[in-house]
Order: structure tokens, then sequence, then C-alpha cells
């Protein structure tokens, strides 16, 4: 299982609707409006979107607070991250990490250097520092997925220093930024002309909850975004994903209200999991948590929580993760407490089938 | 001017709702129905796409009858295009056509070897035949855009054999197929599993009159559906395309209707042409018609025609054209009335400023 959200594939093994716990997605839905925005520009699909995107630039621009000339926009990040890649002499990953950036590396045929993040999932800096080298492209998720890390701002500002001078380009993946809490904005610190060798990139799939939409976006220097654009297909962003990208950015109560409501379900998802036994959770910033259990293999927990209705993420296809390793994505209270409900049954299981192998 | 319908950069030309000409979408529109299906499935946006696509491919299937694993799905066409370049060791351009052909191969640093099309624009069999070498991807519109013709079935069937025996492998972009007299269909020449080297690309984009959906398809042998659908970056359709692709090829009224209504303005646009002074028109089988003009530059062609409310196509950006040469789409009647007014004023300003440099 490469990625999660393959909602058809287990759907027969639970008597009603699976509740998607695998991929990560705002649980408020998309900004209200929106439906009635696409319906409205429904006629559109009848004529290219504009070859150059201009609206659409514009309005990623005042979101991210950058110039028109600095803004990425792909078919999804995943375009964005391809054509990255594609850039690059070496990928520098940390893992373990989404897989994608591995996928695309070895389709382009780039060398890969792996480097494991530390025990608690914070990078191991020396090791990052010390076998950066020219021409590689690091990329970073920020926060990171599955480990739910987000990347503090001295040690990024730091980080940039240190690609600069090896000559190495920092791509930071923050399809999951604005779910963490509101300490630092990634973008404006990179917001000067000065920040030539770094692009952020960041998606309408997740915290917008428009995975089906495909729109990436992010911002870079100008003359990176420009060369990113020469190298895309012409009208890779699709008619309504044009339409939604100048709409959604504009709800700035449905920003706010989204991150206060995934803060609030986090700490309770959080402080929930934690005194449950046989369960390592570890801390997070972003709307996912990972877990180790002591008791189970991800296989046995996939199959526990498929039979109360819930798909979990195994995460043992992250290289750097073993078997006893799942994702969680936070969702609303109701469908959270029955998360909650089937962990607590796992452990008890575990008392009664007497499954001490820690 | 790289490609048609950049409608935006030249709104500002004319006072009033340009008339684009430049883009060849079928001009009925898309099937009837298909607005109302996206309405019902605008939630599918907040949902990951089937990564697999298995409904969408079924439906692709059907239409083209052939099995689910032939099948290839792409953000539009040029998405599979650019994989099929990405894996050739060189790329065999007949010229003029489609400019993305030369510019993916640019991109992934592919080397080209170009081929004109003879004056009328049929193939040059006996140069292609003797330059194809193994590994060569040769791509030929079918139709080919910019010039209109169709390759028969008897040197489509001899021209695959010697790919074949080349060791090369063709491409054939169908994007206007369904818009010609139906002598034959080229994907059931071959649907049998001997025809491993080649592969036929269809697209929403023209005569399902949905360029802004952004959805190609086509069909190839399993093993080469599967190396393309490795390569892809997941989840490259997005929902809506999805969607429409499961509704569009249900309608055969409406693919009847079509084509009846191409024919029939084909033939009249072609008639009424002829006879106007000063203009060479190319024979076609799609739905456009190139030209060329005795009198008038590409550029004094298309102030002319912006005067008029008209955007049409230059065509010197197409290697192999000169700056003579224009493309026009063939559209409902109302606006072909319009086009051979505006042909027809064009061709007595020749002669009230006596222009006789032919």
């Amino acid at each position: 299982m490469k990625h999660g959200g393959d909602l058809l594939r287990y759907q027969e093994a639970y008597d009603g609707e699976l509740v998607d716990f695998s991929s990560n997605i705002n649980p408020l839905g998309p900004p209200p409006g929106l439906k009635e925005k696409i319906m409205e520009g429904l006629d559109s699909l009848s004529v290219y979107p504009d070859i150059h995107y201009r609206a659409l630039r514009r309005s990623v621009a005042d979101y991210l607070q950058c110039d028109v000339q600095n803004v990425l926009l792909g078919n999804g990040s995943v375009e964005l991250i391809d054509l990255f890649v594609f850039l690059a002499k070496r990928v520098v990953l940390c893992i373990p990490s989404f897989s994608e950036y591995e996928l695309r590396a070895q389709i382009h045929q780039k060398r890969i250097h792996r480097i494991p993040y530390k025990d608690d999932f914070t990078l191991d800096l020396p090791t990052l520092y010390r076998n950066l080298k020219e021409g590689d492209l690091l990329i970073l998720g920020n926060p990171n997925n599955p480990t739910g890390l987000r990347i503090n701002k001295e040690t990024l500002l730091d980080l940039y220093e240190k690609v600069k001078q090896a000559g190495a380009f920092l791509l930071l993946d923050e399809a999951f930024f604005e779910f963490c809490p509101r300490d630092y904005d990634s973008i404006s610190c990179f917001s000067d002309d000065r920040y030539a060798q770094v692009a952020v990139l960041r998606a309408a799939t997740k915290f917008f909850a428009l995975p089906g939409l495909r729109l990436g976006y992010g911002c870079a220097s100008p003359e990176v975004a420009e060369q990113i654009k020469r190298l895309q297909l012409p009208w890779s962003i699709n008619a309504l994903a044009d339409i939604a990208g100048r709409f959604i950015f504009e709800d700035k109560a449905y920003l706010q209200r989204s991150r206060a409501y995934i803060k609030k379900e986090r700490d309770y998802l959080l402080s929930e999991l934690s005194p449950i036994q046989g369960l390592h959770v570890f801390p997070t910033q972003a709307n996912f948590i990972l877990i180790k259990l002591d008791h189970w293999s991800e296989e046995e927990a996939l199959a526990h929580f498929l039979q109360e209705g819930l798909l979990i993420r195994p995460c043992s296809s992250f290289p750097g993760l073993d078997s006893r390793t799942i994702r969680v994505a936070i969702k609303d209270r109701v469908n959270n407490d029955r998360l909650l409900h089937a962990f607590k049954k796992l452990e008890r299981k575990a008392g009664g089938e007497n499954k001490g192998y820690t």
C-alpha cells in the first residue's frame, strides 16, 4: 500500500461506509460557497484554461504574500515535486517521508541519498550538513509526513544557509503546513529575493479538503519559477482547479476555523491516546498522528480497525518505519471518538489474548 | 504563439467577444447532461479519486472496444505524449505537426529527427522508412494537426509493419480522429495482441469539447499500458474528469450528430473558401482548415480577423510552415459565415491595395 486513501480496496471488508483515517484531509471540508462557485463556472470546461493562469497566479500570490512571478502551480503538488526532482543532480531525503519523493527520483534515474530522522523524528543536522553536495535537491516535509513534526524557524534559516553554501537546493513540501500552530510563516522567511535556492510547496488537497481537484502551488525565485513553468505540460491545471484557486484563499474565517478545529481535536486525541497501554504516540504539529504498537503488527491493526469500519494507514511501506507503526488522521469529534474506542478495544484484545511481547 | 486558444492575449484588440477560430473544439459543445452529472458529483472533489481509476478504465475500454488492461489515461493526452517521449531513445516527427511533440523531446533531451511531409501533406514514406531506427518513437497525428489529413488504413498497416521491423514504436495522436469520415477505425486495426509497438491516443478536449477538463486516453498493449502507468504521477486525473469520462462515451446519438455536423460545415466551408481569390485551401478530414495566403502575411491576417472579432491561428511557429499560412477551426454556421465574410473582405482589401505580389 503505497498511498493512503485507497478506500475501494478495503470497502468490501466492511458492511457499511468506511471512515478513511488513512488520508489526512481537513474534516471541515472545503470552504463554504466553493460548490456554488464551481457550478457557476462549469461552462469553462468547454474552453481552454488561460495557458498562463494569470488570475490564478495573482490569487496565489496574494495568499502567499509573494509576487506573481514567484508563483508555482501544479496538477497537485506532486507535479511540482516531480519537476524539481527532474532538475536535480542527486536527491537527498530524510526518512521516513512521503513515498513519492523517492519514487520520482527512481523514475528520473537520479541518485538518492537517504538520511534517517533521529529517534524523535527531528532532523539529524550534522549528518545532513556533512552529506550535502552541489546540485543536491534536499526535500523536506514541513511538517513531515508521516511523522508530523515541523522544522522550527531558527533551524530552517540555518538549514537554508548550509544548503546555499553547499550549492544545493531546498524543497520544502508544506502540504500540511496550515494545520500547524501559527508560530511562524515559512514563506515569509524566504520572501526576500536573496533566497534563490529554496522553493516552498503547498496544496489545496489537504487543508482545503480538495484531493479530487488537483491543485498544487507554491513559491520560488522568479528564475526558478520560470524554469519550472517552461518544463510543465501546457494546461496542466484543469479549469475547475483554476476557478477554485481564485476562490478558496479569500475566506479567512474558514482558515482560522479549520486551524482552531484541528488544534482542539489534535490536543484531544493526543491526550486520550497517550494513556492507552501498548501505544507509543509520537508528538505531532500536523493533522495526523504516528503511533507505534507494542502488541500488534500493522496488518493485525488494519484488520481490527476495518472491523470497526475505520481505515488506518499501515506504515512499513515508508522506508525507515517498521511493521508495527500506523498513521491515523485527525477527523471530527464523532469519528475521533470512534477511533479512540477502537484503539481501546484493540488494547483489551491484547490483554485477553495475553500478547505480551514487549 | 505556441498554441491556439490564448484568447486573453488578444481580447483587448477587439471591443466585443472574440470568436476563437484558433482552437479546434466541437461547436456543438459537450454531450448534453454532462453538466448535471458533474454537479451531482461535486462532492467527489473532497475525496481522492480512485488511484487506479477502475471505473473510468472500464468506460474507456468499452468506448475503444479494447480490454481494461489496454487503457491509457492522462491529464490531457499531452501527459501521455510526454511519457512516451520520456521512454524513447530518439523522437521521429513528420513536420509540420503539433508543437508539443518537439518541445517534450527537447525537455527530455532526446534526439529529434524531422521528416517533412510532402507538398500535399501526405507522408514521405520512403524517407520515413529509410530513417527509422531501433528505439525510435515515431509520432504521427492521425489526422495531423495543423494539416488536417488522416493516414489511410492500408498505409497505416504497412507503416506499422515497417515500424515493427525497425524495432521502433508508433504513437498515433488521434485527438481529432472522431471528426473524420468513418472510413475505418484505427483502434480496431490494432486491437490484436500482436500489435505491441503501437499506441493510439484520443482526448476529451476536442471532440467532446472539454479542453478545461483535462482528460486524455488511449490504448496500447497491456505491457506498455502498465509501463506508462508506473511512470505517471498518482491522481494525475482529477475527480471531475473521472466522472465525465464515465459519462461522455455513452451518448451515441451525440457522437453521430457531432460527426455529421462537422462533415456538413467542413463541406460548406471548403466549397465556399475555394473560389475566393488569393487563398490556397488545403484539403482536410478534420475540424480545421489550413490556408495559404497569396497576398498577406499571417500577422496581417491575424490583425484583419481580430478587427472582425475573430481569432485565427498564425502557423509560422510550426516548423515546416511559412509566415503566409494560417489555420481556422470549423465552427457553427453563424460563425463560419462570419469567417467567410471576413475572408472575402480580406481579399477585397488586397484588390484595393493592389497587393499583387504572387
